[in-house]
């Protein structure tokens, strides 16, 4: 079990409090987890592990409130159910059903609705899961941006698969499924706020048939998996060197980043390792097996980026360190503040 | 399967959109279930029926976006829990595991959100029930109001247990288990908008325990159930009446609403029939099963004012009819506009 970080002092929610690093991890612990204790939520893993007569379920919700809703490469719709459906992948689950709570602006237009529907309707049919629930609320003008979905997932856990931080040794290496931050950029570009225009397009995409290649492929040699979203890369792997007491060292010669995303995030100051990505997964595997993963994700379309970016150490317990192109190395630290509000 | 019916003119969402009664029965029909066709979504009951490996489960999500936070009675918090709860119970399921996702507005208190997260718990374990997943998200001030939660629950079928509309039948009788409107009324009030004071409290509550022991007791006598939530017990009654052709017939002598409910209902000129419980179940049971259902339910604390309400008649088909006090009657249609916006 992670220690407990410093005490939330706050007497205002922040924006940082939905960033998905430490402010968010501090609200979750000390406000949440305090008063649902029990065992499911515990691990604060992507999905919930329950069991009912012998069949093991995964259980995990989403809320987004992307801005803009429509952006390049997608919007809210396919966001949410690609979301969903990659938290149920990354914890070994096979998707079987999708709810959907809509809470609606007045005024929101409803052929922006009909088509943010099609685009649920066509990520959902991609993973062959139906959007099986839902539920609608509109609130008055000004009560909200447009439109919030939050949806949730049921999986199931194929028998066998075990993954989790505790099972994480040093030695294991760690893989990316593609570049890393398309999506955080793409949207913050998309919002038009900036001086700034980029080719850029969100990598919103299921990676439910990667997690299975790897299960079915790996079998025991796979230990943990993630999608690295709110957050980025950097605030995955932090978590996972906290809960694993482990480190987790990245080589960023390896790290596969797009020029455009590299330019636009050194333009604006933003390190890609804290950029979120949505059809991505980061993989933990065992030392022989980093080769056959990487085999795996690379005869697989949405894998052909894919690489060994790092692996797992003893020392230092619990950080991330990367080793710079430089031959130099820094502690990478979770995300602080929230530079990119509402990126999902 | 219920006709058509108007086709959706609307180009921009209106209140009534979310206000659970005609104009939301055809949002949800003409968008989403256009674009999500698939056969659990399809009988748009409160809860989506799943099988895997022989195992029935119950899945079903709510919004919350009630207005104020905090109402006599109850509050956000466990009226998400308890409406998520309700959906899952008169489906007939025994809840397994809770999920919660949150929309906070900058600037919102801690300590409200500990409050709330609080009443969530309490209102969990109440019904012995994880909240076992859960996301967080932040937007900016004004792009919200406060909070939004959005509960989503899997539960399991028990062996045996099959309701719907289409086990309904001609000389069917209806029962509910309490005072009708309580919650509407109480939300309405504590807004403090309305130049009114009265000694109103929500009704919110669990009603698995009723739900099951109905359940239990009664076997295939038992038809149908349902929550009268959002658009209230005439709303809930014209779905039923529309899926499975027939009449309900309403005694309104039988009708239990609190003197209180019926005074504030008629200064504000809003019929009870319409207006929200959240602690109360409607039943359909077979002729022969009423009283024994009517002995179940008085017997729990919750039923204490459980009533015999009414019948199924064939005529007059999709119709719901009120025999009022006065020896005459009139047809009660589905809610159309939007008198209480945001009370659940």
């Amino acid at each position: 079990m992670r220690e407990r970080g410093p005490k939330l002092r706050e007497t205002l929610i922040t924006l940082a409090h939905g960033a998905g690093g430490k402010a968010t991890r501090m609200l979750i612990e000390q406000v949440f987890l305090e008063a649902f204790e029990n065992p499911a939520l515990r691990p604060l893993s992507d999905a919930a592990l329950l069991e009912h007569d012998g069949v093991r379920l995964a259980f995990t919700t989403d809320s987004s409130v992307v801005k803009p809703i429509f952006f390049p490469g997608g919007d809210i719709g396919d966001l949410a159910v690609n979301g969903t459906v990659n938290d149920l992948a990354v914890s070994g689950a096979r998707p079987l059903a999708l709810s959907a709570g809509f809470v609606i602006e007045e005024g929101f237009p409803v052929d922006d609705l009909r088509r943010v529907a099609a685009s649920m309707a066509a990520a959902a049919s991609r993973v062959g899961v139906p959007l099986a629930t839902g539920d609608t609320k509109v609130v008055e003008r000004g009560k909200a941006d447009g439109l919030y979905i939050t949806t949730a997932g049921v999986g199931v856990m194929p028998a066998g698969v075990e993954l989790g931080a505790d099972r994480v040794a040093p030695g294991d290496r760690l893989l990316v499924s593609g570049s890393i931050g398309d999506h955080g950029m793409a949207v913050v570009v998309a919002r038009g706020e900036l001086a700034l225009e980029a080719d850029l397009e969100s990598d919103t995409a299921p990676v439910h048939e990667l997690a299975a290649a790897l299960g079915e492929g790996l079998g025991g040699g796979l230990r943990w998996m993630r999608d690295p979203t709110r957050g980025g890369l950097a605030t995955a792997l932090n978590e996972l060197a906290g809960d694993a007491g482990v480190a987790v060292w990245l080589d960023e010669e390896a790290l596969p980043v797009r020029p455009v995303v590299a330019g636009t995030c050194e333009i604006l100051g933003i390190d890609p390792l804290y950029v979120a990505s949505e059809g991505r997964l980061v993989a933990i595997v065992a030392p022989d097996a980093a080769e056959r993963a990487l085999e795996i994700l690379r005869s697989h379309p949405q894998g052909a980026d894919a690489a060994v970016i790092g692996e797992v150490r003893d020392e230092p317990e619990g950080l991330v360190f990367l080793d710079t192109a430089l031959g130099g190395g820094r502690v990478v630290d979770m995300l602080v503040g929230d530079p990119l509000p509402r990126i999902c």
